[in-house]
């Protein structure tokens, strides 16, 4: 699983810092998160290949998290795309960019295709065979959803010494990895954990962009390997991230530890700060495991 | 007259390159010409201040001329402005701008203008004490219209030495640079062309992206100290042009001569050329004074 930044900060992009939007890799599957204005420079300066992103989740439409996604549209509408596209968003998405379209006489020689989200409620979003993204509702001052994005539990891995040991044929081998016991020639039964190691622990990844300090995530994103949340403001600023919805560096951190995840990655700073050093010294007064989010870099995980 | 340009090139915003959008200062006002995505940025680097543009002339609604009006006019919201932003555009601009307004609930401090053009003929759009602006109907594949930007002619300049030599009181001075014959105490009368110089000459500026090659423009355009034609292709790719109703370098040229103006900058060059120093040698066979434009370069007239 990797994740690469595009931009991380708040507001309004600058000469050297980008709106929100990141891109996340998860079984071979690409993933675009957020698409402030910008972003289709972002993918050409980091080299993510247009072509392999057809899916783009927008966690709400203010601004610096969908100002970008018009122009990506359109671009790849010149690059001569085929593949379909889909946008998943909040209600009203569609209506910008078919407007757009309309007044600009244009058209997508590709399918565009919108799932626009109204629930409350956590919803599944996108399942495949080996990934399942649902919404986390946030509270923000527009509707807001972040996106769980999960891996879902592999085939068990062979024991190669075992089966070779009991001489079994590799026919059977898929349906030893489906979980099945085995039955020998001379009638023993060989139970499937003697057989298989527990399949690679699914990876996880939940964003969460904007919101404001809300417990009601935890369910949601409870143990999840990488937990990215906003920390729009230090605590030194709690009254303002209050009153705009947005969360500090340490309710961050707070949210991380409650949710028992393993790494928690910070963004969304404001541009008020002229370091962002000072989110994570914040955030590992609470928790320890504290990564920084800067514009154009990569974790892997 | 000062002209910077913060894009020239066609189609999509790449890592080096932005779709369109110049500054045009002139008499002290700063007018902004089309807004692709980017442009605040471009607006940033180029170190001019967003307080001082209070005019936004959009040619046309192709993505690579408007996309990054949206954010311009959000960030100068989230910055605080209070003054008037008057936005010039094909009708159908403001309500791009109000649907996603209204769907991130968001709202502008500062009155937001929009004078929506409709009109086939050259309209006036804006005029003050010394400047006016009138459009520039275009051929392209949607409604499109470049801009004349003029300077009014000035006071015509008091010849010092011969109002002295008729001992003429200051008091009448500024009758004279109106254009008044003076009647001195003995009855003589002065007429004005002996105590006066011609005004200094007014410069024009004239902006024609995106266009076919189309000599309906001519009359309008005639004597300009400066046109900016688009060239976004080369001769080599003449069927093209037409296809597209783009222009290539040479028809740039034809009207830039036929137009008689001083000066022709060259700009809209589609990105598949690796150079752009072609389109001048190929206006330059047509036209001597050719310049070309190139992101982040201004031109003093």
């Amino acid at each position: 699983m990797k994740l690469t930044i595009l931009g991380c900060y708040a507001a309004t992009p600058r000469t050297l810092t980008n709106p929100t939007s990141q891109v996340l890799e998860i079984k071979n599957r690409l993933f675009l998160i957020d698409c402030g204005e910008g972003t289709q420079v972002q993918l050409r300066k980091n080299k993510l290949k247009f072509s392999k992103i057809n899916h783009v989740f927008i966690s709400h439409l203010h601004g610096d998290h969908f100002f970008g996604l018009i122009g990506l549209i359109s671009t790849f509408a010149l690059l001569g795309r085929t593949t379909d596209l889909h946008i998943y968003g909040p209600k009203g998405i569609k209506e910008i960019i078919d407007l757009q379209l309309k007044l600009s006489n244009s058209w997508t020689n590709y399918q565009l295709f919108f799932h626009e989200l109204e629930s409350k409620e956590s919803v599944i979003v996108y399942e495949d065979d080996k990934v399942i993204v649902k919404t986390i509702p946030l509270k923000h001052r527009v509707y807001t959803n972040g996106f769980l994005f999960q891996e879902k539990i592999g085939e068990r891995r062979l024991d190669l010494n075992a089966v070779r040991d009991y001489e079994i044929d590799k026919c059977y081998y898929q349906n030893i990895k489906n979980g099945r016991d085995i039955t020998l020639e001379d009638g023993r039964i060989i139970p499937n954990h003697k057989l298989t190691f527990e399949p690679i622990p699914p990876l996880s990844y939940a964003f969460c962009s904007d919101t404001k300090y809300s417990e009601e995530i935890i369910p949601l994103i409870e143990n999840v390997t990488v937990l990215y949340h906003e920390s729009t403001f230090l605590q030194s600023e709690e009254t303002l991230a209050q009153k705009t919805m947005h969360s500090t560096a340490k309710e961050a951190a707070k949210i991380a530890l409650k949710a028992n995840v393993k790494q928690l990655i910070l963004g969304h700073y404001s541009t008020r700060y002229d370091s962002i050093d000072v989110f994570k010294k914040e955030a590992e007064t609470i928790f320890k495991e504290v990564l920084l989010a800067e514009d154009g870099k990569s974790f892997e995980f």
